[in-house]
């Protein structure tokens, strides 16, 4: 149903997705390739900034007059609503596009029926092309929002192999290697917001700002959350004017994660500590645990994560890898959660 | 220099040295495939138990008449002693054989010179074809014995993804999954020797077998050691008579390691619990730590590791990921300590 040029024209718009990502929030980052009438590839997009235009109309604009009877490729159905830009079935339309393959529905009320809209208009349409690539990829943290109401929250921690935070004296610089903590700032700058509880903000006076080799400050910087009561000392780098940082007394996790909501914040890192994690394991409030594991063994020193309401094995918090990679010389871990019919009751 | 016939027989070797991996020792678990003169495969041969004939005497049978001026191909370097049996060297040149290929030299002065030896009487020998791979795989822990004197050490562990090796009220049973559990099954019935402390005795009652999946022993069993003052009570499982089992008072590593040398072990599998592995960390006894990380998350329980003499993060051991694999949900990793240069004064 789809050809292998199609095909090919999601893998590119899935890169340009995943190129945008963080910069879009609330909105998706999507990818868009629009092939001419040919087969080939006459313009590439990704959505612009809030108020931008969408993937969509960045790549008709690009393939011009070669749009005219072609193949839009595109990892979101496209929208069919007026909000602060008009909708992208028009553009479509207007554009002479004659055939649309999308990957994932649009399971947003407002925006969704795209896809229905422009075969009642006579395009040959059709959804799910590479739809769980996407749906696991670019658009995994709104999706998740879309569907649950709540931001998208990957814990990230670094352990040893035998699962220390740091050593007996405290120090944790480093137990991971040069490339794993290079990937932390690319995540951290695709991230929406970043949370840390007080106590590593009191422990370690970090600056949750996302860097590149060199130190130097990358474009992007997600907002600094810091969750707890203790006051953070006027002078901790985390309120430093590198990022926008936001105190949030309290702890609740879901209150956490519904005071970021209204902020639009849609993908979240979770930076600990231990306490803090176990706190947003208990409640339940962890989409994703990225781990990188060190081959170091230290056999003292805090635990990566503190209590997460686990008394016993049968209760135990039970996940599916994802993906194990090398990262320099460790391990990185991505798991999710398991299927919830295999979650004890607690 | 060798031919793709001889890397494909040497591969061949490996497989038959692995299948009788455990049953060998003291001597080293070899195999050797015999090719007829025209390169093909005429017999295939791995050790014997102590006292029985070498893998080159086997496939040599195997292969009767067709040996003559054909090639052996094998994991060792051919003895040229006599010990219990007579040196292999003789048997090849007996069969006729023209050409040898061997992957790994014989580190050992009495038995060594098998090459050199063959050399001088005229056949075409040449070793280190695939010398990595038999090194690493079925020779690992005899050539380590050879080298140092001292048993090969892995220290096997399962621990949840935040490094618990139990919940919080001591269950563990089971973190890992039915995969991982038959796979250290297999492990301890290529193992010469099994490694607990008493507080793991004291705590689970384990048996310490190898057993297959229906709960059967396997036809192999390896010695099973209990370390440590604490008397073990008359009804442990561990002193039943499924397999020998040697219990051993005081606990310094190296005289644990000692004591099983002396009792022909080579093949050392450790399987803690947490005091007794980090008493072997810190004193550099360890060898090879496989560890089954089970994507569970548990935030309160025991260290899968108890203190290994580290204060600092500079002070920690540091290890090289020789691999990972998925091994049903779990993730395996096995490492090696890093190089000598590496570690830090303690
Ligand atoms: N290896 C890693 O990946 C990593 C990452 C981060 C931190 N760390 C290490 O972790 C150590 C700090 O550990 P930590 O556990 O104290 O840090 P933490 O989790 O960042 O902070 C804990 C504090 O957060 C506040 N908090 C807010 N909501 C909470 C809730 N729902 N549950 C529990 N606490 C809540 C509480 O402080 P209030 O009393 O102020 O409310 C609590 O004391 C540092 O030494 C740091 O180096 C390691
Ligand atoms: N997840 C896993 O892979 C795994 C594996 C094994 C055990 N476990 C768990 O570990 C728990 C037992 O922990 P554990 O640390 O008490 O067990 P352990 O390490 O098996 O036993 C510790 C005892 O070994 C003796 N010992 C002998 N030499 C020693 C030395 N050099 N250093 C320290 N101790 C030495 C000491 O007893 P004496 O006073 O008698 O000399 C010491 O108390 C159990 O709950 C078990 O379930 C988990």
């Amino acid at each position: 149903m789809s050809t292998e040029a199609e095909r090919r024209a999601m893998r590119i718009a899935v890169e340009a997705a995943e190129r945008v990502r963080g910069s879009t929030s609330p909105n998706p980052p999507v990818g868009c390739v629009v092939l001419d009438a040919a087969g080939a590839v006459a313009g590439v997009g990704a959505t612009r900034p809030p108020g931008g235009p969408h993937a969509e109309v960045v790549a008709l604009g690009e393939a011009g007059s070669r749009a005219a009877g072609g193949t839009a490729v595109v990892t979101l159905e496209p929208c069919a609503h007026t909000g602060r830009t008009p909708p992208c079935t028009d553009a479509l339309r207007a554009a002479g596009i004659a055939r649309v393959r999308y990957a994932v529905a649009d399971p947003g009320a407002a925006a969704g029926g795209g896809g229905a809209l422009l075969r009642a208009a006579g395009l040959d349409v059709a959804g799910g092309l590479l739809a769980g690539e996407v749906a696991a990829g670019p658009l995994r943290a709104w999706l998740h929002r879309q569907r649950s109401g709540r931001p998208h929250v990957t814990w990230k921690y670094a352990a040893s192999l035998d699962g220390r935070a740091a050593a007996a004296d405290g120090s944790s610089r480093w137990i991971s290697g040069p490339e794993s903590r290079a990937e932390v700032h690319r995540i951290r700058a695709a991230a929406d917001a970043v949370i840390a509880g007080t106590g590593t903000v009191l422990a370690d006076d970090p600056r949750l700002t996302a860097r590149g080799p060199d130190g130097e400050a990358l474009p992007r910087q997600p907002l600094r959350v810091v969750v707890g009561d203790r006051p953070v000392p006027a002078g901790a780098r985390v309120l430093d004017d590198a990022a926008p940082t936001l105190l949030l007394p309290g702890g609740d996790p879901a209150a956490v994660l519904a005071a970021l909501a209204e902020r639009d914040v849609v993908d979240v890192l979770l930076e600990g500590g231990p306490r803090l994690a176990g706190a947003f394991v208990a409640a339940g409030c962890v989409d994703r645990v990225l781990a990188y594991v060190a081959p170091v063994l230290l056999g003292a020193g805090p635990a990566a994560l503190g209590p997460a309401g686990v008394a016993s094995i049968s209760g135990a918090w039970r996940w599916d890898v994802e993906g194990i990679t090398m990262s320099g010389p460790d391990v990185r871990i991505s798991a999710v959660p398991g299927p919830v019919d295999a979650r004890p009751a607690r």
